[in-house]
């Protein structure tokens, strides 16, 4: 196999099962060529009717094939039932091979692992989450899975290199016309973002709802003018379940300790200001982090212009003590946050698009002042992994992780040094999901490590009582404790690509040797 | 010149400057073919900067070229500023042979004949009311005119028909990103929704406001990541003036007699019932009609699904006394309607797309139950004319009349028989505006002619007491108050051509003779 070194030394085959590969180059140096694909006309005269009587007749009516594309959303997140219920669906109507493209997947679709051992899925393309991703990286499917940040789907949606021909949109309220929201009905689950790109690129649309209203069903969020089919089920989900382990604050406190730390951080570098902005990613540690925030600015009169996310209760808490003027919404990670939408005007929702396409005329992320986001590890070069665990194994999404990293004016990655047997801070992470460009600095329990190329931050924050250290220190620190890591062992089969959001190559991950 | 006579008798060249014409072949004969255009991508690193410090510098850094198509919107009518100041400063900037692609314009536009005469405006796509027409109808213009509907226009863009190169999105209030919306600031018009498609599909989008905020500016109606640059002017417009001569309620007693017939049809043919949808053009019969069937909803206890509009107070009225469940609102004819839209969750905006494209997965006039429009003439084959005045000049674009019309269960048209020495209902209309095929009733001060092709309608009013009659009856009523109408004399040359909602042609219009 050909492969070319990429610019975090990673070596990435030119080819791969068809697909030309371009190698990571640096932050910006990929830049769109062409212009983007063009979305799928219909065509509807009065009397024509969308409703179908069941998900069997819908997915007929899409004339779906073998091989085709499939998509769906992760608003629901643990909670999800519409992703097995329409495998199930297309695996009993006899189909194979099919390419499952959704914006993630959780635990709770283990089911699909038996589809990929029957080759009914043929590949993944999106976060594979837990049981789905361990499967993969034990070589159990047949294809590839693509590994993409949430601005690097909408990105490859856009672009046309990932062609969706079915997007199926789990709708917690829905019209027979294919309005759809998430902000009303048993299963709320906040602004129906993620398949707003499906909707508008996808060869055919299917609205899945648990809750049919009369025409209109008001907000609309995904619009009937691009939805070609509606189907009411009994649920499609439980939404109770959206706050799931990845999405609970931490408390414990060798983890708030870390949260402390970063929140030091940002006050020394000039990031807690009036007017400031802030993300904080779905980890327990960015949550407490942003509590310790929330706190500190309501102590010092400090006022936000926005905040964004994976909106939490913590969130809406900061806002409502008037310490923030605005809340953009990527998703909602909890109910509390699903609530404050229905009422809150400056409460507002964004797509993926808005949030982090690096190929539109200018996403959020470019204009964010501070992220703190969580890893699996982290390397002395700065570079994240937050996709597989140490052994090898594929169980994470990217997310929003590369997005905000790259966008954002300070990037901090916070973790432990070491868990348990296991060095957090290494030589080499396993898997590179967030180049060393976009990352400014690692916060841990033993210190604080700034990126040397981030000359300007260490300047700045010389003198200050933070408790700066060299990255190698903590990987000592780390190797002393947990001992030096060992290398899992693969075999040569390459079973998931991870691409950074501008469509370029940041890692490959091989099968595991049983 | 080649010519082929179309679905309602019209002779349509098969060729004109360089564009092949489709004859208009019936209501639902144009099935859109292949896939829609692809959007331009962008490339924005963060530190980039939108705002310019003045028009000049944002159209330069879009790069406008001689001969280009600049687009515009017309959510402030007859107050807006925008188009002049945008022309005037292409034109100081040498540009010459420029294509103007107006959602419309008004009489305050009269400033562009100038630049007309001059050459610097080529063609105009759009509708092209007053001044501007009537120097079109005088053969001033160098290029050719072209007349699409709303639901026409955004299918002309999405389907790469019409080309657009440089945006422009006259933004009552707008941040340094280019979130626009039109609910806030002294210009406030309403959603701005005209120009969604404009700002998915031009090369490059430019927003212009009188009311620049803080990031972010919320709601988010055109949004950031669609936007290029932001510039912001002392005043984009007069939002008084939004209500102008054809947006003001009739009074007389000729047109409100009419206006009355048209409920006492609604009424009859059953179509005022709970759970209605409804909808009324813009002129005076039209907004009279609304209000006298929000007065017998009132008395009867009737509650609407929906409205939809060009919304007026009159509407508003109706959602208020509990007779209308949701306001749908594809433009703000006055400034009540704007305010309403600050605080009502049940007063919505849908763009043009949603509302008319008929190459969409279903747009809302598809659902509509029925419309009331008006119309300069109407002729015994029931075809309407809605652009041009019976002496042949061209005054008013279609708004959204052909779309309502063809997808209406029941379309009304309102007029006098006659306008003084001019015959109202007549042989042959000047122009063919509305396709007899979309045409149910035409409803005048001297009885309402039923469409013979609605042969359910005439029977289901069979015995009722409203007064049908022949429409060649109203002919020869008008044709003895008004006299028999004289055709206007024209030269070969056309001047304009008038575009069905599909894309094929329904009639042209030539050079009048001085």
């Amino acid at each position: 196999m050909k492969t070319v070194k990429n610019a975090v030394g990673r070596d990435i085959p030119t080819e791969l099962e068809g697909r030309k590969l371009k190698p990571y180059k640096g932050l910006f140096k990929n830049p769109p060529r062409g212009r983007k694909a063009g979305g799928y006309f219909g065509y509807v005269k009065p009397g024509d009717k969308k409703l179908q009587p069941s998900l069997e007749d819908a997915i007929s009516a899409c004339g779906l094939k073998d091989g085709m594309t499939v998509s769906f959303h992760h608003h629901l997140r643990d909670g999800d039932y519409v992703v097995n219920m329409v495998m199930k669906t297309i695996a009993e109507m006899g189909f194979k091979n099919m390419v499952v493209a959704p914006s993630a997947l959780f635990p709770c679709h283990e089911p699909l692992v038996e589809l990929i051992d029957q080759g009914i899925i043929h590949s993944i393309e999106g976060s594979v989450n837990g049981p789905i991703g361990d499967a993969i990286s034990h070589g159990r499917m047949k294809g590839l899975s693509i590994l993409r940040s949430h601005g690097g789907r909408v990105r490859a949606i856009e672009s046309g290199e990932l062609k969706i021909d079915v997007a199926f949109v789990g709708a917690p309220t829905a019209d027979d016309q294919g309005n759809c929201n998430g902000l009303h009905g048993k299963s709320a689950c906040g602004f129906l973002g993620y398949p707003v790109a499906d909707s508008f690129y996808a060869r055919k649309v299917v609205a899945i709802t648990d809750n049919l209203v009369d025409y209109p069903a008001l907000p609309i969020q995904i619009s009937a003018d691009y939805v070609d089919y509606v189907v009411r089920v009994p649920s499609i989900g439980d939404n109770q379940k959206i706050v799931s382990g990845t999405t609970k604050i931490a408390t414990d406190p060798q983890k708030t300790s870390i949260a402390q730390a970063a929140l030091e951080l940002m006050i020394h570098a000039g990031m807690v200001r009036n007017g400031m902005s802030y993300q904080a990613g779905a980890g327990g540690i960015s949550l407490a982090t942003t509590k310790f925030l929330g706190d500190y600015m309501k102590a010092n009169n400090i006022v936000a212009a926005w905040m964004d996310g994976g909106v939490t209760e913590h969130l809406i808490d900061i806002y409502k003590n008037g310490n923030c003027k605005a809340i953009l919404s990527g998703q909602s990670f909890d109910v509390a946050s699903v609530q404050d939408m229905l009422t809150n005007p400056d409460h507002v929702a964004i797509t993926p698009n808005y949030y982090a396409n690096p190929w539109n005329k200018g996403c959020l992320v470019n204009i964010l002042d501070t992220v703190v986001l969580g890893a699996t590890e982290a390397d002395i070069d700065f570079n994240i992994n937050v996709n597989t665990h140490s052994d090898g194994r594929l169980l994470h999404g990217i997310g929003g992780h590369q997005d905000t990293a790259a966008g954002a004016e300070l990037s901090i990655m916070m973790m432990p040094v070491f868990r348990k047997t296991n060095a957090i801070i290494r030589d080499r992470v396993t898997t590179v999901s967030a180049p060393s460009h976009s990352v400014d600095a690692i916060v841990t329990d033993y210190g604080i490590a700034i990126n040397p190329a981030r000359k300007d931050l260490l300047k700045k924050l010389k003198g200050t009582p933070l408790k700066l250290v060299d990255i190698k220190e903590l990987r000592d620190i780390a190797y002393s404790e947990a001992g030096k890591p060992e290398e899992p062992e693969y075999l040569d089969r390459i079973v998931s690509a991870v691409q950074f959001r501008d469509g370029t190559y940041l890692d490959v991950i091989r099968q595991i040797k049983e």
